[in-house]
């Protein structure tokens, strides 16, 4: 691959600009229950890196198309990204009390609140999904495609199903397939998801959707493994929270697995991977060649 | 109204045949973590009236479309009613152990299990909702707007919003006013979306729309009177729960408002104004009719 001038850091605070703006005016101009819109804007609004979302209008200029018209979808997946980390938190789950350095949505609010913000934040998402006025059957057509598509990867062949298979491994030594089996399920599907709702919105063909999708499943892995990496070797202040919970709760991890040293080089690979899927596309794939390197390379 | 010659007792129990057996077969097929797809099926088969899927039928029937084209439809219902259950049964939320006679998800799995059975559930009902294979524009622009329709009266504005003012109304006497709205937004709102998805993909016109709106939400309001009644002088053996609940719980309840004898009244009041907005309709809406006046004498 080559190495490219690109200036992420610009990027992705308009972009994240961008996505805060309109999160918020969808959170307001749908709210119901105040208690409710209250939690939700909270872990929303919580300091999140917006990768999903970010990937998604990426993958969309990637194949030409534009930012502004997925930028419903990347919220929606943003959403649906919280929805989960608040359930993860919860006291009958991981029981966090921190989260970015934030009381976690239980620990601000209360249980009950967080169980139904964040059903009301998985439920938003689809609602803001099908949102469409467009009288278009192709348009339509589009947005109901990916709405399957984000429902399969969030669901219990996906995501939730990660989660499960996470709660119930852990203490348990799990081996390296079953373990990249888990990530994919639990974070990797949401990512591939994200770039394939860009891809799709943005009229993307078949080659250039395939590409995607390996670049989606490469830097989803590297994903994770560099979040195992810094639960072993990061700094508690800038991560927002406590490093060495994995080993504290005998989590099976690819460092645990690899040793820290192999476990970053597998990262590293797993970054290649995703970049040279990216050979066919012109500069319009620059972001995501740079946000592939920022996930391996990250502090947080 | 008129009386109807209706043979309700073998239209509800065929139709619960087919919904049970399509139930199933969704489950099964998409099948991802087996515990989770355990608990799902577990709180599903659990012998729930499967009111929400048959009215949604029933709605199809009225305007003249097919049941069976509506049925995905009427399952994704069951399911997002099932969710809340579960959720709504949680230590967290109303700490039920029994559901319909039997343990709640969260007292025969484990609470982490039922959080994410519900989520799945949630997540799965919109999957199907988006899974039609059809290449017509309208058919996908029908679908899509059955998704927005559910997700709206499911959301933070809807179903979850009254669940939230449920909780935070334990304890706290509220108005006649205040109870209407908060019933119509738990029970109500995902009733009449019920009548709205098998009115919508049944391809009725906007008047036969309205009237069955008007049906629901007076059906909706009979329902949950009913519910707070046979909370005061229903059978527990019968019911499959615990009766004096809400009492106990100090709970603003029609009865606790208007007496048991009025509170019945304004039952059968709300099922005449359902069954006067079925005068538009010819017998294809005789299991509608039969429902309401159903709805309002059960015992369970």
């Amino acid at each position: 691959m080559n190495k490219i001038d690109f200036d992420l850091k610009s990027y992705l605070s308009k972009k994240q600009n961008i996505i805060n703006g309109r999160l918020v005016r969808i959170i307001r101009s749908c709210a119901g229950n105040d208690r409710v819109t209250d939690a939700m804007l909270y872990s929303l609004m919580a300091g999140g890196k917006r990768v999903r979302p970010v990937l998604c209008m990426a993958a969309a200029e990637a194949v030409g198309g534009s930012a502004q018209d997925v930028l419903t979808a990347a919220c929606a997946l943003e959403m649906i990204h919280t929805y989960s980390l608040i359930h993860d938190d919860l006291p009958a789950m991981d029981d966090d009390e921190l989260r970015r350095g934030k009381p976690t949505c239980h620990t601000a609010f209360d249980e009950a609140t967080a169980v139904l913000a964040g059903d009301a934040l998985l439920t938003l998402a689809f609602q803001i999904l099908s949102s469409t006025d467009s009288t278009d059957g192709n348009t339509n057509a589009k947005w109901l495609r990916v709405v399957h598509v984000i429902a399969i990867a969030a669901g219990s062949s996906g995501m939730i199903g990660g989660q499960m298979q996470d709660i119930v491994s852990e203490g348990v030594r799990i081996s390296m397939q079953e373990l990249e089996k888990m990530h994919h399920l639990k974070t990797g599907a949401l990512i591939e998801a994200s770039i394939s709702t860009g891809a799709i919105l943005g009229d993307g063909n078949a080659t250039q959707i395939k590409q995607l999708e390996i670049y989606a499943k490469n830097t989803g892995i590297a994903f994770q493994i560099t979040d195992d990496n810094l639960n072993v070797e990061g700094d508690p202040d800038v991560l927002g929270k406590a490093v060495g919970t994995d080993e504290a709760r005998e989590k099976t991890t690819y460092p645990s697995l690899l040793g820290l040293k192999k476990s970053k080089e597998l990262a590293r690979e797993k970054t290649n991977n995703a970049l040279r899927a990216l050979d066919i596309f012109d500069n319009s794939a620059d972001p995501l060649r740079a946000i592939a390197s920022y996930i391996v390379e990250r502090k947080r």
